[in-house]
């Protein structure tokens, strides 16, 4: 099989990506300077809803469908004691994703978004009899990549197969309908995956972008630096081929996350990014195809270091900075309701001419 | 009339004011830290759930009742042409408020608030005949405020009849049900009179507290900044008596916003405030009773420069930073939210037991 035949799907969806609807853009901005409040008191706000109008080009974008995509996996780094969590953590996590009381369950139906979770690959079978439980897909991949630090986490094909399956994923949903997009992730060891990826791909030095995870202490953290090290070491990705990185230091769910963002900029659809995990799958998909960047906004920054290093890379400055580090698509959810505010803002105020109020005098 | 009695109502809610409840605020982190996700890895949403738990007394709090105030006034010294807007847009905002279509009125719906518009001291009479408009209140002190440039904004008696006014909105609004507070303003001139009482209260110089507001040109704000040093010159307000700087560089709706915050406070209701000018009112109550520090939140940090003065100097950080600089209660609306999801947090997430997921190994 050629490269080119390999590609086939991710190149189309590449090759539809087009620029933002300035134009109309210009149009909202010229509306938002209208209504009745001081131009440009809104800020961030005002920013945001201009975005989305030039995402989706259209003229008054409404949320009706928010969907959060929460994609898990397991990665054979974690044999390597970079978690503080035993990998069972990622399959029993879904489980309690499945159940609707889990963190991103609670954010989810305060925003009133769906949430869809995905097993790109999970180190044990997650039962689905007759496909009975609603907002959960089949996608393994593998169960498992293979441990990074002894050499790559997936073969190319794999790599392949899980950006494409991430695709699918976020167009069987168009059914249904998504207006805009949050991604969120579950992989006991996918910071560590994270890391690798960002160091490489930003030539920032590991130090400086790897962190504490889920909470593991100094000497085991000097452990997680040492594995990727080790990891960078054997496997050298090449940072010019995105998909080389991702085979090699990547996991399945970041991976399906690069799907995602591609199939959702391909369709003109707004991708809500969450914390670091998230972060290093924008990474890859910014790495693809630059132009993807406008369809990204960072909901939030998270407490994991290497975050910040991500969206000062792309150039995203994020919504929020709470001190989140769980994933799942936490702050996403959050930085989704953020942007639903500033699109009703667009939407649903006055003018200062329609409600009669008087407009700025001459000083 | 001796000062006491001038004084009762005051008073006696500041007498009511309790420390926050310890014990449950304790029993709330055990919890948290109980639940499916790594320890603290929700940083700042369960430092806020944790706090309204001390707030209210209660383990479980919801936000049934969200209640938005926003109170309107006039200024006298808008004759000095501190703003960039006509006086008259005080009145006409006011009845853009009430036919909900002005900003607060869309991000009060995003979050399901209800929104209480107060006439604290509008230049203008507000029709509302037999009452017939719901959600507002007109407790006008007087036909706005006098030029602070000339002498007292308004008289002590005045002050403490404005505060009084604005507890007994937040006490009327009990009987609907009220389990959490945004402020909210709306004034052409307020701004300055915050500016001045941030310089008073705080001891920072007024070119440091002293922004451009609606959006006045570099020329209009060095204006700005000669009145209030004209009004602080000429009023000479004592920096130790909160009152005395109120009345005389303050305005009605601040003063108002001090009364519902003193309220709140004493009826263990967390108050979520907005940007300066709801800032300014919570800087007079924190320098009449430090302790309301514990019932306030800062929901963002506005782009007035001033803002940033007035929240370092009580100790308060904000939610959010998203460049506002509208009022009216818009940042209280996103920040009440943001609360909104902590306390759903606390009170929907399973635990690792009740979830059957596996707890942070030993490393």
């Amino acid at each position: 099989m050629t490269k080119g035949h390999e590609m086939d799907k991710l190149s189309a969806a590449i090759k539809q990506i087009r620029n933002l609807d300035y134009p109309l853009m210009h149009k909202a901005q010229d509306r938002l300077d209208n209504l009745t409040k001081p131009i440009g008191s809104l800020g961030r706000l005002e920013e945001l809803a201009r975005l989305v109008v030039g995402i989706t080009g259209k003229d008054n974008p409404t949320f009706t469908q928010k969907v959060i995509f929460t994609l898990a996996a397991d990665h054979g780094v974690a044999r390597e004691k970079v978690s503080a969590y035993p990998q069972e953590v990622t399959a029993q996590m879904v489980y309690n994703f499945l159940s609707g009381q889990a963190a991103i369950n609670v954010l989810a139906r305060h925003i009133r978004a769906r949430v869809v979770v995905v097993d790109m690959g999970i180190a044990e079978k997650i039962p689905n009899p007759k496909s009975q439980i609603p907002n959960f897909k089949d996608k393994k991949i593998n169960y498992g990549t293979r441990n990074m630090a002894k050499g790559p986490a997936m073969t190319r094909k794999e790599a392949i197969k899980s950006i494409e399956a991430g695709m699918d994923v976020l167009e069987e949903e168009l059914i249904k309908g998504v207006d805009i997009v949050g991604t969120g992730e579950m992989g006991i060891g996918n910071t560590t995956a994270s890391s690798a990826i960002t160091a490489v791909l930003t030539k920032v030095p590991i130090e400086d972008v790897t962190g504490k995870g889920t909470g593991i202490d100094s000497e085991a953290l000097k452990n997680k630096i040492r594995v990727i090290k080790e990891a960078l070491k054997r496997n050298r990705p090449d940072s010019t081929r995105p998909i080389d990185v991702l085979a090699k230091v990547g996991g399945f769910e970041i991976a399906g996350l690069v799907g995602i963002i591609l199939a959702a900029a391909s369709h003109r659809i707004p991708v809500v990014l969450d914390g670091f995990i998230s972060g290093a799958a924008g990474l890859l998909a910014y790495h693809i195809d630059p132009r993807i960047k406008r369809y990204m906004i960072a909901s939030h920054c998270s407490a994991e270091k290497g975050h910040r290093v991500i969206l000062r890379h792309i150039g995203l400055k994020p919504i929020l900075d709470l001190d989140l580090r769980l994933g799942e698509g936490t702050g996403s959810a959050l930085g989704i309701t953020i942007i639903e505010a500033a699109v009703k803002i667009l939407n649903q105020m006055a003018t200062f001419q329609s409600a009669g109020v008087s407009g700025k005098g001459q000083l």
